[in-house]
């Protein structure tokens, strides 16, 4: 099998409120280090290996579901043969 | 700087109805060699190099805010010296 591994993430332009948000939570807990956070999304896909070609498969589904491409962008790794 | 990545992930005991409706979209749309699809968080985190147990901070991050450890589990890695 494939296991597919997908991080996406806000544009460095957008504004994330998430982000802001955890960002100033932590800071009203006393922590006052931290420069930036940023919160996105970790997908994890497994698929089956009888696929032929898993990165054009990948790149359809963040294209055509889980990837906003106006305000996101993604990276993403293979890993084959995993037991599942 | 350190720069923190932080992925949150749902344990595989607790059903993730995020990850089972795409999964199932993405199977309308004809792509049925899908075993599993799961959603969770990914966090990056910019901190200030004065910072002296990086480790620490980020535990603690994930302990008091960014992570419910009843559903949730997490992994982390931490880049050092990284320009802004």
């Amino acid at each position: 099998m494939y296991k597919v591994k997908i991080y996406v993430t806000l544009k460095n332009s957008v504004i994330d409120p998430q982000g802001s948000a955890a960002k100033q939570t932590l800071e009203t807990m006393g922590y006052k280090e931290i420069e930036e956070l940023r919160i996105g999304k970790y997908i994890e896909i497994t698929i089956d290996e009888s696929v032929k070609n898993v990165d054009e498969m990948v790149n359809e589904f963040c294209h055509k579901l889980l990837v906003n491409p106006v305000v996101e962008n993604y990276r993403y790794e293979i890993e084959a043969g995993v037991k599942q």
